[in-house]
């Protein structure tokens, strides 16, 4: 079988609730014909996900860990790659989306907090990227855009500016991003593509549904919907490799930025 | 005739040789149904364009200036907007990527060459974005993605960098992304898309060909595809309302950056 | 006479009612011991500092000019050479502090607007960056500092972000600051040293006495005194060859940003 | 005792061999009239530097620790508040100087390394802030300049900047730079000082004496003074109120950037 006949594969860590950027990006990928891994913690709320997108025709399988340790994660990407072995099918896309949001005071954040923040923000992401980056590079070059594969992080605006109460959730974030450019860097050479995208505002999911008021969720303008964000991770996996994207930023449209 | 049945219409300023950027931007939009408005100094480039568009089914008209000054620019948009008359046509996407490249020690420049440089990067980008702004403005919002009108800027890696051998070239790009970043800020409250790329890498053209080994010219990993620009330029004016790009970098695979 | 034994002179463009960051620069430049040239348009607030600078024992000379035109910055600094010839002086250090600032919605910004801006922010950068830099590359080092002469540009907030209302003004200064950025790549290796300031917030000048309140003007947590500029500029112009500064930002504690 | 005739402490972490900057600024703010206490790992090269500035005439004390982690840090500062108690000393400068370097293929980074660098470099510098701002809380506001305390980082490129092998160390350096913007806009209304430092080439230190050549030794031009950084330190400082820098770059004359 030749290398470019095999299905892709796309690797979601983090889904959260399903209703998310993480979520939207399964569901638009596996339309597309992706084959769609999902990390997540919690069984139930990924469980929901891939029965979703298996009743809709597509192929789902989920891959629930306890943490975001470098063991679990190491452990969920080779069940993985025994999932959709090659030479069938290739993992060509990975999407780093997962990470803890932290809004405090400075002063009242503790240190159990700053070191969880670091490792699901920052050391996962540093072990999510190590097992896609060595699994991208036994691929081939893929004939349609000129990639052995795709990585996209899923940034904020915390990733690019500090802020009042954010002074924890902009280390984890930062620390995220310098990573992506780095390896966008490294691996360039190696026709891996790393992109880093900042979500500038707030996203239409279940919980802000509930903390918002009805004309904030019917408001176009205003939030973000995780369905257009997914599109842009499409748009940025399918660039080839005479012009692709390191950075971009999303935000509604009357956003005040 | 519901305005979002009028045909969609694309100006693009800079068609240069017609093998560059503005040129596959007319071309792509083009085969997406768009009609195309080109405007460039020297007809003959014009003419060759719009011929071979129109030879292939599309609608393209070419608007030839003598300069880019605020009077030709002005000129040029309205006769545009008569050739492209509502409500049969809605000019909806602009792309401004005149300007002009100096790459010369500093105190080689002289104060023409400033004057000139600043005329035609700086002062020509306001009357164009004015001329698209205020067309825009007349524009009902598109069902399809919730927006009057999207601007686009096409940069370069001296937009947000200085260095030895582009003070010119920079202040003339610097200047031009924050009238981007300004007007994106100031007229999304009207839905009115404004972006800005940054192209960091040599461009495909029939210059770059004659000046480059034929190596480079066959090599994807090394050089930007103007094709591949354009369909990042497609991609940002599709990008619908709930979450829009103002910046996105592009390069080759293996530039060093 | 030693070359490092000649006098210092200090070049000042913008010096403006007499009272902000250009007045206080050339005070307390006088006050170290620096000979003090202020360039500016209108004889009467440079007549009455340098006036008031001599009085007190300085050594100051005004230079008015008509217009930033190129021809009218050669023509002053070619009046200063002259005043403070070597090899008894030494032109050391030049802060460009002049140009002009415009708050308008982009659409009432005219084109002679937008020239007059780019004209005086932009190509007069040009024109007195010209001026210093063939003037320092006359000098020996200066066994202080290391250094054969140090430019300052002022910048702002704008120099770095477009906002609302700064579309022009944004232009002019991010022009600025990028010759400032490929000036201070470019001249190093000459051991001239190039800086840029982002001056972010109110500064108290009479101007800005006349508009605020008076619990403003008294409270220095919220505005920026222009003798603390001038600290911070002196502080540049004496920082040594192997470890100098291109950008800080300057701010009131109380700012938010 | 007037709160402002309190003898001025300086804190500094990190003050590796005795040579770099931290070392550099304890010197200085020492000949200045501040007590230094000194942390660092390993009792040592503390012992060396504090017997130099007492045998100055100075008055320093160490407090070495044994790594990095919170309970370590939290135990300096309480020895420190103890040493130097108030109403006869303030605490009113803090560096942040510690951190680790590593500079690897990121395929070669172990888990283990991740999450040492994280701790070192992000997890400590939040212990660090969290003792001197609550320290500077106690302080009246001094009058000289308006603040209660300054505490400041100390960078390098890959604070602003990941590349090919230094996604560890941009990760970490990222996350204390996010630290310091935050801590700044957070507590800058109680005027308390925050800044941080992007240190741009090779420091003249005991190690890097051994690994360069004689020639780098000698070149004012091509390596970064200790003694120059610590200036800037110093001036950081002694900043007024009225204009303050969150973030200055520091690099020699002839670094190519």
């Amino acid at each position: 079988m030749a290398a470019n006949a095999a299905k892709r594969v796309l690797v979601v860590a983090g889904v959260g609730s399903g209703q998310g950027t993480g979520a939207a990006t399964a569901r638009l990928f596996s339309q597309k014909g992706y084959s769609v891994a999902l990390i997540a913690r919690g069984a139930d709320s990924v469980n929901k996900l891939t029965g979703e997108i298996n009743a809709e025709g597509g192929n789902a399988a989920g891959f629930p860990i306890a943490s975001y340790s470098q063991e679990d994660i190491a452990t969920a990407w080779s069940s993985i790659r025994s999932h959709y072995p090659k030479p069938e099918y290739d993992i060509r896309a990975a999407v780093w989306n997962a990470g803890q949001g932290v809004w405090k005071p400075f002063l009242e954040i503790t240190p159990q907090e700053v070191q969880q923040v670091l490792e699901t923000n920052v050391a996962a992401a540093f072990s999510f990227s190590r097992e896609a980056i060595t699994t991208f590079k036994q691929n081939d070059i893929d004939e349609s855009n000129g990639k052995r594969g795709a990585l996209i992080f899923t940034g904020a605006t915390a990733s690019i500016r500090g802020n009042v109460v954010t002074s924890l959730f902009a280390a984890g974030k930062h620390g995220a991003r310098a990573l992506s450019q780095s390896l966008a860097k490294e691996f360039s050479k190696e026709n891996i593509h790393v992109s880093h995208t900042i979500i500038d505002g707030g996203i239409l999911t279940e919980r802000s549904r509930k903390q918002k008021d009805p004309e904030w969720q019917k408001n176009e303008d205003v939030r973000l919907n995780p369905e257009s964000i997914a599109k842009s991770y499409l748009y940025l996996v399918n660039q080839d490799r005479s012009a692709w994207t390191w950075e971009l930023d999303l935000r509604p449209a009357h956003e005040k930025w």
